[in-house]
């Protein structure tokens, strides 16, 4: 047996060690929400509330309003798309079944237009998260055209609780859908009237070629051996594939709203460091979260064997468990829930799950600094920090 | 045996029947340049000069200026790539082989930035053609992210002499490095500071979608039956795929060079029109070229069964050389160049290879058309008509 890693021993930045010694099980941290204690690092959003509930319910709030706010924008323009192509787009949306009728479906959380608007708001209030409508909804059409192709690379089969668009139309489908969206994306915000355009669809298309760098690190790690493969290029391969659009978001919030170049920067790197928080909680979920919250099969990720975050920290923890985790990782994936119940032990049982919570952790607070030197007034921060705990306390 | 079918009978605009009776060998339409008779409907460049060579010298000077011009500017966009996606661009352009060492290689003919480039000085002399290079970058960029996605798609083995980039460096490479050949295409428009920029980003990602919705359409033909595709829809997916992008290419050159929006829809015509002649010769070359010559195999699109525009004529013809060819096409290729050979001839004898030819010229004199409204000096259209008779002319 190993002895459970802290949770609280800070990781040096790009340091291939997880924590040491000490600290509790794991269950408890989600008990007490993902990352637990950053809730005072940060301003604050509002004085005097009860912790947790309100404020999952600000980020709630913000969440509805953004996808209020971009959903029309955003069907108009899937709506511009030829008829073939915009059937995949909406069935990939979840507005429409695969035969094309429609359906009352679940177009995934907003996260990423709500950062957005959050952003445009704390920089600029009311007016400037109104005329950052159309930021939203480019970097939600980015985000949709990175999934559909990213599904179609990984053979990923299941998104939001349905087949993937490639499962059910084919790859070529889903790749011209997402092409279209791409160009969609960037068209929309160069046809923006708004001042900050040209510098919007300059920061989004660098954006993209970094999405596009990150998941083509993340297919070559896929092919290495396991031992091969170290926690920090880990790290810079997960910043580059999801932190980048998140920290991308809410430059081009700021931007919008008129930020100064070093804003624009902190607002980025807030965006990134909370999304790598993001994606750190988003690997556990895929390990241990309910398959019915989450749309996705248990342990699809170690059925196919993906070295995700906590796995390569538990592979590269030095552990016994690690070692046996790596001698299950050489191995294909034996059809059943036993080889699965006892690959996601090992990694739990190297540390990997409570390296990953903790690391959540420390990007949270790092994703606090950047954020008061951006946005210094506690209540002009407080939807930015709403959003960045909610991603980060979520089960699903 | 058929009677050959006549070359110079007019198509109706969505005509499904190609040409009916009489007029020579097809062999002699090719010696005398493919599309023969063009050379007298439109404006001229200059006068005096012998036929043919003289013009194609023009040509090829344009073609060859083209990519002197573009060249630094191509490359330092790609420089800008990272590492692992450079190295894929690099190759799929040919300027390293697969394992990056430097190639001597060939990037493609540059007619696209060379329409782009002639466009501009049509409308606005040598100054505006200068001020569009960024364009034409652009412009060459979104086609060769064309290639890259439809050669996965296509599972296209061979191009421009070389195994495809998906052959060497696996789908999701060529997938990814297309995506990023689309970001900076649009970002180096957005980020010129040339007053026409954001009007050109709207243009070229309307373009873009269109072209997804041509090559959708290609893949969802070739999965059905031989005779359940039209030739009028076959045309049109022509346009949307290969048309678009040249009407295009000549739109951001009026657009660069100031043009009335007029002038500009009337140049998309040019090249939309002449773009559809070139489809159609190079459907001919495909079919009986020299793959010496043409850097892809022999009757590659003949042994996928392909539904090319000569091919779909030919098969709705209602000749006997129509229902062997459907026949034919109704089984899978079987090895050996005896299948090819008579499925070649199959096309010709049922009209494929005369109606394409015709078709083209059709193409040209309406390309000439459009020429003439937004162009009228014969002087200043000389570049752009060189160039579209090019194209229609060539047997590589």
């Amino acid at each position: 047996m190993t002895p459970p890693p802290a949770r609280r021993v800070p990781v040096p930045p790009g340091g291939d060690v997880p924590g040491g010694t000490g600290g509790g099980p794991a269950g408890t941290l989600e008990r007490q929400g993902a990352i637990g204690t950053q809730r005072t690092n940060g301003p604050r959003s509002s004085e005097g509330r009860a912790p947790g509930e309100s404020e999952g319910h600000e980020a709630t709030t913000l969440l509805r309003r953004a996808r209020a706010a971009v959903d029309p924008e955003l069907r108009a323009a899937v709506g511009e798309l030829p008829a073939a192509l915009g059937r995949v787009a909406r069935y990939h949306f979840g507005w429409s079944h695969a035969d094309g009728s429609p359906a009352t479906g679940n177009a995934g959380k907003a996260i990423r237009p709500a950062l957005v608007l959050a952003s445009a708001a704390a920089v600029g209030g009311a007016r400037a998260r109104a005329a950052a409508v159309r930021a939203a909804v480019a970097v939600e059409l980015v985000h949709n055209f990175t999934l559909l192709h990213d599904d179609v690379m990984d053979r990923d089969t299941t998104r939001r609780h349905r087949p993937t668009a490639w499962t059910v139309f084919g790859d070529a489908d889903a790749i011209l859908v997402g092409d279209a969206l791409l160009a969609l994306a960037l068209r929309l915000l160069a046809a923006d009237p708004h001042p900050a355009s040209a510098a919007a669809v300059a920061r989004l298309a660098d954006c993209v070629v970094e999405l596009c760098a990150g998941q083509q690190t993340d297919t070559a790690m896929e092919r290495r051996r396991p031992d091969e493969v170290t926690l920090a290029e880990t790290l810079a391969m997960a910043e580059a594939k999801t932190g980048a659009l998140l920290g991308c978001a809410c430059a081009l919030g700021g931007l919008y709203a008129g930020a100064e170049e070093d804003d624009v920067a902190a607002l980025d790197a807030f965006g990134r460091e909370a999304g790598l928080a993001f994606q750190l909680i988003d690997d556990v979920i895929g390990l241990w979260g309910d398959p019915d919250r989450t749309g996705k099969p248990a342990g699809a990720d170690l059925a196919a064997r993906k070295k995700s975050l906590p796995v390569v920290a538990a592979l590269t923890s030095g552990t016994p468990a690690a070692a046996e985790l790596a001698e299950r990782y050489a191995m294909p994936y034996e059809e059943g829930a036993e080889d699965l119940e006892r690959t996601a032990l090992a990694v739990e049982r190297a540390g990997g799950r409570d390296w990953a919570q903790t690391q959540a952790a420390d990007r949270m607070a790092r994703a606090m600094q950047e954020l008061s030197r951006a946005v210094p007034e506690p209540e002009a921060a407080g939807g930015l920090l709403a959003l960045a705990e909610f991603v980060t306390r979520r089960t699903a």
